[in-house]
Order: C-alpha cells, then structure tokens, then sequence
C-alpha cells in the first residue's frame, strides 16, 4: 500500500531520474535556488572534506556530525582529519565564526557547487555552514555503487530569521532525551529556534536555586536541573538554534504559587493545576515583592539562557482574582490605572524594565499588544492573523503562530498552504514580521507520543519558514516529507515507529496489524474533546495514530488519476476501499482480546461507508451508463455525512480521494 | 506470518482459555509455585490500592509506577491514594524496609493471592512486594469488558540471589536513557544487578574529579558525569537494583593512560584504542604511585556507588610490558615474585586490602583465581564453566557469565537451556554459586543497536536466573518471551522497533518493507569477523537483524506439526518457503537503489536452496511414493551446507525446520 508513493520516490534518487527530470530533488525545506545536473561526487570511504576557510570548534564538531552521518549511510568509515588539502572531495569555506550566541542576526546563507570532482560548501558563518552541510546530507543520492552528491548549484537563504517550534513540558513533561532529538530533528530541517514552555499551571520545570520550591512543590519532581538546562542550551547552540525560555507570567502561573503563594492575587493554598483551561490564580501586579522576586528569578536564569530574548508569556490572564482584590482594586484607583488590561500592561512595563537591566528584549503572546506598550517586544501571534497584522502597523517586530499549533492535528497540507505575511502590509511592515512558530502544546502530548505529533509534520512548516514564498506545491512537498521522515529517523526522532509500538501494547502482535492498517486510514481529532486530565494516561488509538497518516494523500492521488482515466491507479485504489471494508468486523472480533479496539468502532462503521461510496463511483465510471441521479445525490449525502466529522476520537482518511471520485 | 504463534498467544489471555487450560500463565521469569482458577479481580478505574504494612517512600514509588501502568494498559486513571483501607481491590503488605541499599542479601520472596474480590500481594521486604508488582502485571489478562488479575495463588522467590546483566559503555558509549530504560527492561524480569563496565582500553567513561584528566583525554567526551551516575545509582534503588561499577584493571586500562601514562608499565604517550582486542598497556604493579592513585580514585568512587561489591575486572592481562621492564624484572626478583600470574596476584591483593579499607568486597573475572588468592572474591566465571567449579570448591563465591554473551548472538533457547550449577558440586558447594550474569559487551553494540542485542532474549536468561532449575521447557518460554517482549516496550525499550527504523533509513519504504521480511529469516553472525573498529558505523543489515527472529522457533513448531501429519502446518510453512524463494531475486533488484541489499545476496541464495529442499520435503509427504535415497542425500547434503553456517555477516533462520522435515 505504501509502494507507489515510495517507489517513486526512490527512483527519483537515481542518476538516470536526475538527469531526466533536472529538477527533482529531495531538500527541505526547499533552497531559493537549486539547479541539478549529471554526474558529481562520490560519498564512499574515500570521502575527504576539507576546512579551508576560518574554523573553529564548533564548525568541526558539526562537519565530523555530518561526516558520522555520511558514514553510517554507507556503512563505511571515512576520514575526519578535516585537513585544508586542495585535493578534497569536500571543501567547506566559511568566513567568520558569527556570532558567538545563536542569534536572530545570524546570517545563515550558503552556497554550494558540486561538480564531477569536488563539493564545495561556502558560507559567511559557522551556523550558515551547518545549513548548507543539512542540504549537502539531504542531497545524497544513490546508485548501483553507493552515494553521490549529485552536481549541483544551490544558492540558500533563509525568508524568515525566526523560525522555531514551542515546545511546552509544563502540562506534560519531556525528558532532555527527547529535547535533544527534538533538536537534531529541528537542525536537519533548518530550524532555527527552541521556545521551550518551561512553566504553566501543571508544573513548572526549571530549577531555580534562588527559589528551590518552584520545582519542589510545583514539579511533582518532573523538572530540569540547571546543568541539563545548560546541556541544552549548549547543545541547541552547537546545532545553530537558539533557546527562548518562557516563563508565563502573570497568569498561567498556579505551579509558581505552590511553593510560593505570596505572588498571587489571593491567598493560597494553591496546588498544582491537574485540568486543562484557564485559571484564576494570578500574579499581584501591584505589590513589589512580585517584581523582587521576578528581579531575582530572572537574574538567575539568564546566567542559563543567553538568548538575546525572553518570553513572558502573557496570554489568557484570568482577572477574577484582581477583580476580588480590594486592595487591587484600590492600587488601581490610586494609580490611576482605568481597566485590567491596563493594569496587565503595568505588569508588562515594569517586566521590560527589568528585562532590559538583565539585557534581555521581551515576547509574548498578542493579548499583550495593549495601546502603551514599549515598542520593542515582540508579540508572537496566536489568537489568528491580527495579531500580527496590527503589531507590524504599529511598528512592533511580530511571529506568527496561528495557522501552526501541532497539537490542533491539522494535516501537513493544511499548514504548509498558510502564508505568514498578512495581506495588506507594506514592505517595510511586512519586514518586521520575523518569521514564525510551531506550538506543540502539551495537553494531549506525552514524551512517548510527542515525536509523532512534531514529526514529519513539522518539516513541512519549517519549509513555509525557510523557503521562498512560492514554494507551494503541495504534491511536491509530500514527496519529500516522505523522504525527510525517514532522514529524521537518522537524528533519533521516534515518529515513524509509533504507531506500532503503541499498538503492540494495545494488542497482541496479529491484532496490532489489523489495527496499524486500521490507522492508516484514521488521524486523530483536534485539541480537547478528550474529557482527560494531566493525570489521565494518553494510550488510546488516538494517541498511537499518526495526525496525516501519508495514504491519505496518497489516495487523492490516485483518485485524481483515476478520473483521468488511469486504471492502474483506479485498481490501487479499489484495493484501498477493499481494506476499508475490513475494519467494522475486524474490530469486532478483535474485542474480546483488545478492549481498547472499541475506540475504533464508530470510524469503522465510517470507513465501510467510505469504501461502498468509492467502490460504487469507480464502478459507476467503469459502466457505459450514467448513475442514476438519486443515487448520486444518495453517494453525496453520505460522503457529507463522514468528511469533515470526527467519530468518537478519530477522523476518517480517504473522504476527500471519495470527494474527488464524487465530483470529477 | 507472525498470526500463528500470537493468535495462540491472545487466546491464551482470555477467560475461556485460563479456566480451561489452567496452568498457562503470562509470568516471566515463571514463579516457584503458581495456580490460576476462574475468576478474579478487574483492573479498571475502579481499582483502589492499600498499603496495610510497612511503608516508605520507595514503596509508594514503587506502587504508583505500578498503577500508571495498569492505568495506561486500560487508558483509564485510576485512584493514587494508596490507603490503608480494607476494603481495597488490591492490597500489598509488606513487613519491614529490607536494606537501605539494594543488598545481596534482601530476602526478594513474595506472595500473591487473588481471589474473586480482592488481589493480595504479601512480602517481607520493599524489594519483594516490588518484584510482586511485576509479577502483577504481567498476570494481568483481558476479556471483553476490560482488564483483570485471574485469580491465583502465587509462591516466588529467586533461586539466585545474583542476577546481573553486564553493560559495557566503554567500547561504546550509550547514554544516561539507554542504561534507564534497560534498568525498567531488568526491573521487569526480576534481574537484580548492574554491572557497569565503565572503563576499557576504548574508554574512560566515569568522570573523577582527582584525576579529571581520566574522562578529559580518555572518553572522547563520551562519559557519565558524577551527578548522571548518583541518578543511575538512584535509579536502579527505586527498582531494587544494585549498580556494581567494574574499572577492569591492571589489563584493559588504555584509556586511563591517555591522560595518566605514569600508570603504564612502559612510558607513554598513550591514545584511546580504537580497535578490538587485547592490548599492551597495563598498570604498573610495581610501583606505590599506582596504589596511591587507585586508593584515592576508588575513594571518590565509592561515595558514588554505595553497593558492597566492587568489580576489578582482571581479565586478560597482556604481560608484554611486564615482561620488557627491567624494573618490573628486578622488583620481582628482589620480591620473590615467581611469574607473571603470581605478580598480577600480588596486585590483587594489594588492591583487595585497599578495598577493604574502603569497605569494598571484590568482584574479578576468573583470570584472577590464583592459588594465594584471598578467599573473599567473587569470581565471574566467563571462559567456560571451568572458574565456577574451581571457585566452587576452593571455597569461594563465584557467578556464571560463560553461556550467557549476548553478544555472541545466541538464540535465547540456546542460553536458556545452559544450567548455572556444574555437575558434581557438593550442596556446599553449589551453595557458593550465587548466580549468573549475562554481558553485554559493546564492541559491535551501539546505543541504537543496544536494545535489540538485550531484549528480548534477556528476559530468557533472566528466567534461567530466577526460576526453579526445573522450569526449561523452551516452548513454553517462547510463548510468554513473545509477551514479554511487548510489555518490555511499556518500559521504553526499543528493540520491537529496531530493525523498522533501521531499515527504513538504508532504503526506502517499500523496500524496507521486502528487506524487513528478509530478515525474519535472518540473523546477525557471532561476535567478531567484521574487521571494524571503534571509529566504524554499525548501520549494516547485520546491524538491523535481530539476533533470534521468533519466526525461527515458530517454523521449528511447524515442521513438528507437519511431520505429526498437520496439514495447516504444512501449508503455513510452505508459505514461509515460498517468502524464502523470493529474495534471492528481489535483493538484487532493489540494489541500483539500495546499495547496502548486497549484505543480503549470500543469504539470499541460502534461503532459496533451504525453500526448494523445504519444499521437496513437504511434497514428499504428500505422495503416496517414497522419494529416491539419491534425492534425500542430495538435501541433506545441501542443508549440511547451509545449516550453521555464515553467509557473509549473516546467518539463516528455517534451516533447523527443514532439518525436522528430512529427519522425520
């Protein structure tokens, strides 16, 4: 079922394809230039690769990275001397080192030339030369013999310098094990940012000396010790990424107020938060000791994060508390301060205030876009495009996050069709929008389902941060999502063998086929509708399935050349309905053994229906006599009764090839 | 192809099959004394848990981790109160703490009683009720509605009080989360010791702050920090595992000696060694500066590792350099030391007393057994079963680790049918055997490969460990190693997984698929004979096989079936057969993509003889005229040719199936 998609694929890694179609290629995100041609050089045990240009070690760690790489693809060890002999089969040329702490100014252009005797790799910067060595990884093909750099000319810049993925392990939490992967798979596909959530109501995750009860009552001892906090920061640097810590504040803030309920607008107890939404617990703007201890918090901290910025968060601020406050209500009469969002943009004043005295420039989410506002934060856009729209007609720096939340389990499609600068906007304000990022919120995400929901999705966002607007071509970049999942394998990333891993403690080992079959046609639904909490364990079907399983496009595929009269693919796809037929009785039978199976009955149902409708439609284009019209009408009414609509947790596959058989 | 065996199995977790086999059980390793009945206790929200006897942290750890088990197989939450009530679903009573560091001598017995309404687990110590919980777990069955504990009455305790896993970080490293995971992987099949190689001539990988230059300039920058350790250490107590560090000297000391060459018998400088073998530096015995160094190395150390035994390795010592000292000459002859065995002795003791002061008993391979030996240390018997006998009756304590070199990549029938105690001990004697250890020795090991090199074929020997002499039908082993290796995965293993996500990275997915079907029917070859060294990437197909596809034991099943006159066996294996036939072709095919296909070509012509011989054998069943003597000496001298036998870095699985078709 997966052969055509792959066969394809992998022909077009051949000589013989590069040459016949010039310019199919198996780079993501897409450079802004790349011109293939016959011939080029081999990557085989002779491989040498010279730095003939500055280096240093971090440039030298990151070429042996991509040299073990090479290797563990051809099975072979090749040389990591790294000399700056002229005679290289890899010559890599970098100016300067840049700066010294990942920053948002880094130039990250390069170019590379392969032709018949030499790659070279030229770049301004250390972090620019790690983009191009990615290309350069994902560039090999293969023949008959091995691996070759295929001659070509790719000249590489990224569109946006802020290009990043939030990650939150505040609901729940994510080991550095997964962190560091998360990172190798963002450094392959030129991401460039780790904004990582490190405290919410559930938890927060950031030891702090200063104040030890922040993660020792607010943790459930879930937490990062400094020396992994530095672990990662140096190890994200040494991949070129930055890490933008936040730290939500004022509201978003139960698991502070654990150890320390003096900072809230109430008096506590507080416990940690197990639901999910938005709370009353909220910091007291209008007493000083919340700023002494935020001055102190946040001294300490930047001695861990060195990133020119500082999320504050921002977002959803509860008012309850201010509003039953008596002595916050007369703080603001007294100061004058007209309205709570007011008061939150008094918070935010004197939160900047206190950044700027510890060097750092403020983010946060687009509720803090209030008319007083210092100009310099960056508002990171969230609640839709307007956000963003209104920061940059300000005059604000912006990002845009909306159209990219991982965990609402849009298909990749979905999200690589958004454009990230509004309609509308000059040049000059469509230059303050740095870029944007992905948000991979914990709610429904544990460390044993994150990867498959950042990956291979991710990637095809990355492509809409890095590459040139009119890369859109949604066929073309599901090819080389196919191509990139398998490469993020590489860097240790676990999506690609979730689904059966979590099957087969689902079910016995027969049955963990059926429904891994099952679940290719079946994506989860959205955010929320779950009724779980931060202590309900995420083992469903819905956790084990994948959130584009790739047969999906795949079928529309086939259902486009089927209308075309492509009989082949109409019998492929005859053969996706056949299965789809299966599911209603397989899962029924499967029950007595797996009474999780259950999850999948009411989709199954859907799918069965799916596959009548698809079987009748290539039947009726088969017959030499139009359908009658009520059974068309019958076909669409049906299909409008499953697209589109979740069954228990899950969504069908296969509705829109149906559509397209229905409508063409 | 994998439905026979897990049909069978998931039948066998159902009501129906427990009432009516009465004795087949999930348990491994297999309790002393087990009996199920009908009936018993559900697993679901509803369940409530009571600690009614003594309890502590540890095990109210222990009880939640259990119960987020429960919670995730049913994918419902369930209470943590953890209460003393009586009216509990599940109660564990426990007598006292046991010993504050995981001991040699913890009583590890329990008991467990389920009954139509509430399941009691009895125990003397934490440590026991925590093997009790595995036991739980893996007792737990399904039927339509859900999860339950089938009533019981379970009788276990360890026949030996050792049961260690040896893991070698040193040839290569593999980081904090592998050695975790495997520590859930031992908890779960009740092993009980860590045996932490963590320094070789490849590597120094435990970081001293004396002697910083030991992980400074011999580790590659590959090596635990102090805190890691302390974690590890920790880590392994909440599971009730000791952690017994080996820092193998005077031999196999390389790595000490690139930052530390006054160490070495001859001067230096010394490099990390990157090949295989065994090596010329060795510690210089001669010297008091050697003493002094070791007395305080180990006196930083032992405030990391808490347990009583202290690992010295002592195996292989290379005299080259012994012997080519002048000094080291004299002093022997000035000391009335009479050879090289009796010099290396002399060193032992030294070392031994040095322990002793630091309150340390001494662990060594079997090389050290000489006669002026000290009579405390344990010996780990690993060249053959010779150490352990010799041991045994001088009087001292010894472990077997000879049949148990999971890099040798045995299958697990083969050690797990190796018996601990040698013929013709004394009841004394055999008294002194306190158990065994399997290694895990890295050379052709990475921390990607680890996995699938350990489990499941650990959980057999661990079986042979823990349960009655008597327990040894392999069948039966097979049947619960195939669940066993599922519930591994809920502790995070990844071996399930290993050979997908290998393969999916060598070639493409469809032919992924074709070479994930080869290699059910292969298997990697032994230790050594694949000339690569530290530096070499281990990304062959050898690499992805896994060390005893359980397709080889279900064709064994088969063929015994067929030759009983099964039919449904016969053609079930004549699929396999005809799967056989087609590599050969399909290999060669899939190369001008795939270049690494050419592991497999030798294999796959093998395959194909096996099928045609197979083949042969099952037609000649079916007629009714017995087959020419001149054919049957044909196929048996064909299959000589292939059973046992290497091809290329591959071995093949089926061969002993069709041994029992031409044998019966």
């Amino acid at each position: 079922m997966r052969k055509l998609v792959s066969l394809a694929l992998a022909a077009a890694l051949t000589v013989t394809t590069l040459r016949a179609q010039g310019i199919e290629h198996g780079v993501m995100p897409a450079p802004r230039s790349i011109v293939l041609a016959p011939g080029g050089v081999r990557v085989d045990s002779g491989l040498t690769v010279a730095l003939t240009g500055f280096r240093d070690a971090r440039l030298e760690r990151a070429t042996i990275r991509m040299i073990e790489r090479f290797e563990a693809r051809a099975a072979q060890p090749m040389s990591r001397s790294l000399g700056a002999t002229s005679g290289a089969r890899l010559v890599i040329d970098v100016k300067a080192a840049g700066f010294a702490v990942p920053d948002l100014r880094e130039d990250e252009s390069y170019t590379i030339d392969v032709d018949a005797t030499r790659a070279t790799l030229t770049a301004n910067t250390v972090v620019g030369a790690m983009r191009g060595m990615e290309t350069l990884l994902q560039l090999q093909a293969y023949d008959r013999t091995g691996g070759f750099l295929p001659a070509a000319r790719i000249s590489d810049a990224p569109r946006f310098p802020w290009r990043g993925v939030n990650i939150d392990v505040a609901r729940h939490f994510h080991p550095v094990a997964a962190i560091k992967r998360t990172l190798d798979g963002m450094a392959a596909v030129k991401l460039n940012v780790l904004h990582w959530h490190l405290s919410d109501d559930q938890g927060f995750r950031a030891d702090s000396r200063t104040f030890p009860r922040l993660t020792g009552l607010g943790s459930d001892s879930l937490f990062y010790t400094q020396d992994e906090m530095r672990d990662v920061v140096a190890y994200a640097a040494d991949r070129g990424i930055r890490v933008v810590p936040e730290f939500d504040v004022p509201g978003h803030t139960t698991a502070w107020m654990v150890g320390y309920p003096e900072l809230a607008s109430a008096p506590g107890p507080y416990q940690i938060e197990r639901r999910w939404g938005v709370f009353h617990p909220t910091m007291d703007p209008t007493r000083e000791s919340t700023y002494q201890f935020l001055d102190r918090f946040i001294a300490e901290m930047v001695t861990i994060f060195p990133d020119r910025y500082w999320h504050i968060g921002g977002d959803e601020v509860d008012p309850t508390q201010w509003k039953a406050s008596t002595s916050i209500q007369e703080w603001m009469t007294r100061n004058g301060v007209k309205d709570l969002h007011a008061l939150q943009t008094h918070f935010n004043k004197r939160l900047f205030t206190m950044l700027d005295k510890h060097q750092r420039e403020p983010v946060g989410w687009d509720e803090i876009l209030q008319p007083d506002l210092p100009r310099n934060a960056v508002i990171q856009s969230w609640r839709g495009m307007n956000g963003l729209t209104q920061a940059a007609k300000q005059g604000r720096p912006a990002i845009l996050s909306a159209p990219f939340y991982l965990d609402h389990i849009k298909t990749s499609a979905e999200m690589y069709r958004e454009e990230i600068i509004p309609a509308g906007l000059t040049d000059a304000e469509a230059a303050l929008v740095l870029g944007g990022e992905a948000c991979m919120w914990a709610e429904y995400v544990t460390s044993e389902t994150l990867d498959s929901r950042l990956w291979p999705r991710l990637a095809a966002v990355a492509e809409r941060f890095w590459s040139p607007a009119h890369v859109t071509d949604v066929g073309d970049m599901y090819r080389r999502l196919d191509l990139v999942s398998r490469r993020l394998e590489e860097a240790g990333t676990l999506h690609a063998s979730h689904t059966g891993r979590m099957l087969r403690r689902i079910a016995g080992s027969s049955d963990a086929a059926t429904l891994e079959t099952f679940l290719d046609y079946a994506r989860p639904r959205g955010f929320a509708g779950r009724g779980t909490n931060q202590l309900s364990p995420l083992t469903r079907l819905i956790d084990a399935a994948l959130p584009d399983p790739l047969g999906g496009w795949r079928m529309q595929l086939l259902a486009q050349r089927a209308v075309s009269g492509d009989t082949a693919a109409a019998r492929m796809l005859r053969r996706d309905f056949a299965r789809m037929a299966t599911f209603e009785t397989a899962l029924h039978e499967m029950q007595p053994r797996v009474p999780l199976a259950r999850d999948g009955f009411e989709l199954s149902g859907a799918l069965g229906t799916l596959a009548r409708i698809g079987i009748e439609a290539l039947d009726a284009r088969r017959a030499t006599t139009t359908p009658p019209a009520a059974r068309s009408a019958r076909s669409d009414s049906l299909l409008k009764s499953i697209e589109g609509k979740t069954f228990g947790l899950l969504r069908p596959v296969g509705a829109e090839a149906v559509r397209i058989l229905l409508t063409n």
